[in-house]
């Protein structure tokens, strides 16, 4: 049978378009013994992807040109020849950018036939929801009652972190670019506070806005995106403020000389504050834990996510790369099989 | 009785000069009921009060114009109007830049007429040595078997640092300036290693230096000094790193928006890094606990220190100012009524 796939067709220089990536349809071999043949549902572009496509030296390694780009994804088994699964299960896992893909279904998860969202399982189930979730609680330490602000907080990462501060006790203020996020944030997902990232360009004039709904000063910085944000945050963090870094979207594409990282590495002394990285996979051993919350809090309507679906493979690269320009409010998702 | 104070004469502008400092002859009214006149042994320059002189905010109160400059101290109670203390009795305490001085005896600790050292009551007993002592062990969390790069390493933070880690297990990396402290650190302090500070004015430069003899990576960095050595020890530290920020000399004098900070918050996320600012006196009800262990350690001449030893209070805004442009090795010490 045939599949089609998305590949990496070359290195991206700067940040990443469309035409880095090639769509190649593969002949797909019979299914050898022990394996499994899984028709994908939902694939994901997933902005972390970003750190794999230069091939230099990240926590991830690099992506191989011709290589199928990640990304979670959600399938239903077509065909088994692993006694551990039968055809019809539905499964979560990194199948990346394809309509078909055979595998040994190691590395995958088992999503319930109860579950409140398919989706989900390619989406804030998977690495973003699992990074708010992990990243608020253990590398954050948010407490009830603190101040926590996020970044970038109408994406999914930042979305479910905001969120699980709420349902924590805590006092939320988002960062988000547009009225649509914003009021989204707001009305939706229950957010506190809700800060207009454009036309606040400088340090001091994001941490004025910050400043004007949290004026108490920030507890806990969820950063997703660095650069001058991440430095108007540490100017407003209250002693023994945390900062969670989760994502560094302004500085990925640039060249590592030009990289704006912080300037404020003095302030640690003073306020004592701590900032500290954090990739999900190091809490592999409780994914459970947070997709059983997830999924119950999904179920009770106080865990809300936004979703930009699209049909078929063939505009998923632009998607992702339109999703790095900020450009797509909601996890990106390619419905395929539909 | 008259008393000479150096008081702060005006702000600094940039780098600290002596200029910024004039010597006053004060005289000291009778002894009230309840206070002590403490006749100042020694007086000490702490480059951390560099962040007190601007009057811009920061983590302890600015100075005043006027005010005598601030210093850990030795000094003997001359007069007591207090029945706690009695004459001879030796204090260590913030008495500043004087040659006497009256107070109530609050916030002093008493020098046990025992101690393998005198001076070390104005220096490594003090700030410096209990920031190294408590950033090493409670921020940094130093483990036996790991790698230690200290940057500054021959100041009195970074010595006591260095040897507490060896005294734990640890392998230890200084980086200092010029043979004279390079030799001291490797020959008395005991480090495993020391790296020349100067000529390696690029992160790449200076880390290749700290490549070569950390090969396998650094586990904590307790920095002294912040710029580009902080960037350096980041691209070289290993997952799970430590980052203990116990001073930012490169960043104090700078123009907030010409600090250098960092350029590399991204590489928190794959290497999982925390970076951690630290005020030693939030560990202030366990300083008995690190100066016993310390003096234990002088006494056994396991836990060496150098000073730089004026006679005299007239020469002490000089060698501050010389001690924050990193020309002095060893504590800055001014004896008194020697």
């Amino acid at each position: 049978m045939r599949s089609r796939h998305v590949v990496l067709a070359r290195r991206p220089e700067g940040a990443p378009v469309a035409d880095d990536f090639r769509v190649e349809t593969r002949d797909l071999p019979a299914l050898s013994e022990g394996r499994l043949l899984v028709e994908v549902l939902y694939a994901s572009a997933n902005p972390g992807s970003r750190n794999r496509l230069g091939g230099d030296a990240s926590y991830a390694r690099g992506m191989q040109l011709g290589e199928t780009m990640e990304g979670p994804a959600v399938g239903r088994v077509a065909e088994s020849r692993n006694p551990a699964f039968k055809p019809g299960d539905l499964l979560s896992g990194p199948f990346g950018w394809a309509e078909h893909v055979q595998i040994s279904g190691r590395g995958t998860r088992r999503i319930p036939a109860s579950t409140p969202s398919l989706s989900a399982w390619a989406g804030i189930l998977t690495i973003p929801g699992l990074t708010g979730y992990f990243g608020l609680r253990d590398v954050g330490l948010a407490k009830a009652g603190e101040t926590v602000l996020i970044s970038s907080a109408a994406g999914p990462v930042g979305a479910t972190a905001g969120q699980v501060a709420k349902l924590m006790g805590c006092r939320v203020v988002g960062i988000a670019s547009g009225e649509e996020r914003r009021s989204w944030l707001r009305e939706e997902a229950g957010f506190d506070a809700v800060i207009e990232r454009r036309g606040a360009d400088t340090v001091e004039a994001m941490a004025e806005r910050i400043g004007h709904v949290a004026p108490d000063g920030v507890d806990v910085y969820f950063d997703n995106v660095g650069g001058i944000i991440l430095d108007a945050a540490i100017a407003c963090m209250r002693p023994k403020g945390r900062i969670v870094v989760s994502g560094q979207i302004a500085d990925y594409n640039a060249d590592p000389s030009s990289r704006y990282g912080t300037r404020r590495v003095y302030e640690f002394i003073g306020k004592r504050l701590r900032m500290e990285g954090l990739i999900v996979f190091d809490y592999a051993d409780r994914y459970d834990e947070a997709t059983d919350a997830m999924t119950g809090w999904i179920a009770e309507g106080k865990l809300k996510f936004r979703e930009h679906v699209i049909v078929g493979l063939d505009g998923l690269a632009e998607l992702f790369c339109a999703q790095l320009r900020g450009e797509i409010f909601g996890r990106p998702l390619a419905r395929l099989h539909a």
